[in-house]
């Protein structure tokens, strides 16, 4: 079976946690949607009630939201081979908070509400997949959350710099600063400051 | 079969996702560990490398880290019925920034990490139990995060009452202060304010 690079990016990253026949590959690939954003174009906003779960082949999308005086804060930055949506929305059905946007001309596969619950049924060694993506995902959440508390702005520079190399030469330094939770002023600064070492 | 108490309990709370057989019920159960911890005794402590996850059947503990100052942030409150641990932790094998102290004498079921692992082979069904777990989780810590920017502490004080009506009336005014993150006379204030209405 001849894939192209998408379908080979999206079933490499599956086959990290499980192996699918080709039948099971071509039916999983079935359930899935494609979808093409701009760059400067929302793939979600505020208000919306998602209706998908995304995984990134090409591009680069950040994801937000806004507080009271309109400043964004930034949680992360989705790249290719990444997943990315609201989770808490797809599942309840309720409204987002979130802006998602895209920084670069992007792709993505989209699998619908529908088509996750039917994965289960169709190929259950997806359970599997998705219990390690989620715990992955809830190590990530606790770990953050715990960085938040301990580190300066400085080391959460450092620390997404050398997690992420591949991103932060990528984005702005305005989005980098409403990641880290700065102002760009501050950020511009802290950047100076590491690389002059 | 007869089984006590606390096996009643924790097999109802994994029956809202999965079904077992009698034999899978008893194989689960051969899996777990029994551990008590008195009232202000510690469960785990920052710096632990912590071997297991937890179920309460019983009691009441608090999940916390401390800030640079030694304050206390409580992250949440755990009674029966109610999973906690440190996934972070517990799966990366790296030493863990939370204490989690007894509120009140209480009683758990523990499962090992490598019990975990044997868990999925035994009765893979427990992947889906565990997906859905941890997708529930998600959506908490997504939810829990916005509500962090975009609630004021009176909010968030309604909001944790009327979520956990059983859970507001067993902790002190101090460790709810810890968890809505303002200073026990602040807290005490918000209190009697929101009661008189």
């Amino acid at each position: 079976m001849n894939y192209k690079a998408s379908h080979i990016l999206i079933l490499n990253n599956i086959s990290r946690f499980i192996d699918l026949t080709e039948l099971e590959e071509q039916k999983y690939l079935s359930l899935l949607t494609e979808i093409s954003v701009k760059r400067k174009s929302f793939l979600m906003q505020a208000g919306d009630i998602t209706s998908f779960e995304y995984f990134i082949t090409k591009g680069c999308l950040k994801v937000y939201t806004l507080d009271d005086d309109g400043a964004p804060h930034i949680s992360m930055f989705a790249v290719e081979d990444y997943w990315t949506g609201d989770m808490a929305s797809f599942m309840t059905k309720e409204p987002t908070p979130y802006f998602i946007k895209a920084t670069e001309d992007s792709e993505l596969f989209g699998i619908s509400r529908a088509n996750y619950e039917l994965l289960f049924q169709e190929i259950p060694k997806f359970e599997r997949f998705y219990r390690m993506l989620y715990q992955k995902s809830l190590i990530n959440y606790i770990k953050r959350s715990n960085h938040g508390i301990s580190l300066t702005a400085e080391e959460r520079y450092i620390k997404f710099k050398t997690k992420y190399p591949n991103i932060v030469n990528r984005i702005t330094q305005k989005d980098l600063a409403g990641y880290i939770g700065i102002t760009p002023e501050f950020m511009s600064k802290i950047i100076t400051k590491v690389n002059r070492r």
